[in-house]
């Protein structure tokens, strides 16, 4: 048990209306693709934080998640996008905010944690350091999608004379799912080591400079062997003040609880009293895999060692 | 006892050089005038956010600290400045990250809050938001002394070739004190509210777009009428990665630690391990206060109602 490996990941929760399931069979199809991606990497005996880095890149590069190519829009039309990552082993840590033209912003975030001389980059920073470092520049037409830019158009319809609505406000005038597609991976390898990755395009609508919880440590990206690996999807404002996913953390801690137990009761006693609404993944360090949400539905898919593939969007 | 003030502030941690009483003379005058600022709002039976905000203008407003005019320099000779603050008494936070025309950074943070579709909003966004909101803009020299630019250029003649050094090195190649100068102040009102607020101009010769831990909930600044109210200093990626601020209210609600125990163990057990140096300022649902550091000293000064406002900066 203990040497086998684990993953999770997730596409974004929100008010999803069930459909289909030939609606359903192109977002199972891209989870269980990411999925697949980290899992090489683990079978191989590659690491959690290359398992996580690798999952998210798949979902980044998919229009379908909002997260890279398909990111959502702000309120004046461009694509500001966020992505933190952590490792467990050595509680290091990366995370750019508010970039523009890095095609992957999870590989920006890895590359700033193995730097080392900053967790944080924002903006034209970020971006310059991206440049300096080689990693992949696009223009920002790469990141829009016809899709998303309709959802902007139809909550600017509905939003009249309000140039920018809040979370809760955009949920309830945009009727297409999925509500809030932040993406991540949370992972064990066999050596037990932990690794979660985040990353977002935000909130359709968004304030320009508005800052998700995906790039901040101990709110929507943590990891600790100690205990476990979370990522988080929902409305973002709250899960930075409920700190939750370091809340996660500091149960099984504090409190000795499993995965599981402290994760639900994150929610529960972090994120629901602030009026948040969203999920998380979490990997414990035993492996075990805890996927609750308080939203209609979370796209996500998981594995554990030697079982299934298995992808959902409803509660069980 | 329920029903006494009580307020703590910092003007930064790190490795400072005893001086002479006459040296000292301007810092405790600084830091007992902007206890006083505070101290005005909580006699008057004024709230605790409103008592953290005006300590820290008060402390942005004077050259001596690293926040607000009198802050460090980019390796660009930037000011570029972060602030945070969380309302323990709802919650509520807002902060500003990278920013360089706000006057007082700590203002736009609370404007953030009371605004309340985001939390965290960065650079030209959150400039954007902050002269809409009807902030004072100053031009970006306002921030420049030239105390602070001498520390620039000594820092980068160290450094050599070597553009944009790490926090560490820049202590260790630093002889000017003090190393770390953010500026944060916690307070407990007649109430029972919690808030705290932090606010820094970062690192010298920092990478730019590096954000630090200041702005960060949970990391540098945190507030919950439940447990405490903290605000932190010091090498700041290692505050964010180790959530400290977070970690102290963590402690002190599941662990039932008090706030003397829940600060000191924090720093030993999740700043030192990551080589985290600096100190945290906490104010206890019950009035108490504590301010454990790591580092040689950090400028402080606090008072609870009805006793002496006391400033330090060594260990007692």
């Amino acid at each position: 048990m203990a040497s086998l490996f684990a993953i999770g990941l997730h596409g974004g929760a929100g008010t999803i209306a069930p459909g289909t399931a030939a609606d359903e069979a192109p977002y199972r199809k891209a989870l269980l693709d990411a999925l697949a991606a980290g899992q090489a990497v683990l079978e191989r005996g590659g690491g959690a934080l290359e398992a996580v880095v690798a999952t998210v890149v798949s979902l980044e590069d998919c229009p379908l998640f909002n997260a890279g190519h398909g990111a959502v829009f702000t309120s004046e039309a461009r694509n500001e996008l966020d992505a933190g990552v952590m490792d467990g082993s050595t509680l290091a840590a990366g995370a750019v905010a508010g970039v523009r033209v890095i095609r992957n912003p999870i590989l920006a975030a890895l590359e700033v944690m193995r730097d080392g001389r900053s967790v944080i980059l924002g903006c034209d920073g970020a971006e310059r350091f991206a440049r300096e470092r080689g990693l992949q520049i696009v223009e920002p037409s790469y990141f829009a999608t016809p899709h998303r830019l309709a959802q902007l158009r139809a909550v600017q319809a509905a939003a009249g004379e309000r140039a920018v609505v809040d979370h809760d406000a955009a949920a309830a005038m945009d009727d297409d799912a999925p509500r809030f597609g932040t993406v991540g991976a949370v992972a064990r390898d066999r050596h037990g080591h932990l690794a979660a990755a985040t990353s977002t395009g935000g909130l359709t609508n968004k304030m320009p400079g508005r800052l998700s919880d995906s790039s901040i440590v101990g709110a929507g990206v943590y990891a600790n062997d100690a205990t476990c690996a979370v990522s988080c999807t929902g409305t973002g404002e709250r899960f930075i003040r409920g700190c939750v996913a370091y809340d996660i953390h500091a149960r099984m801690q504090y409190l000795k609880q499993d995965v599981e137990t402290a994760s639900g009761d994150s929610i529960a006693q972090a994120l629901e009293p602030l009026g948040g609404r969203g999920g998380v993944i979490a990997v414990g360090r035993d492996g075990r895999i805890a996927m609750p949400f308080n939203s209609t539905g979370m796209y996500r898919a998981w594995l554990r060692e030697g079982e299934t593939p298995q992808a959902a969007v409803f509660a069980a």
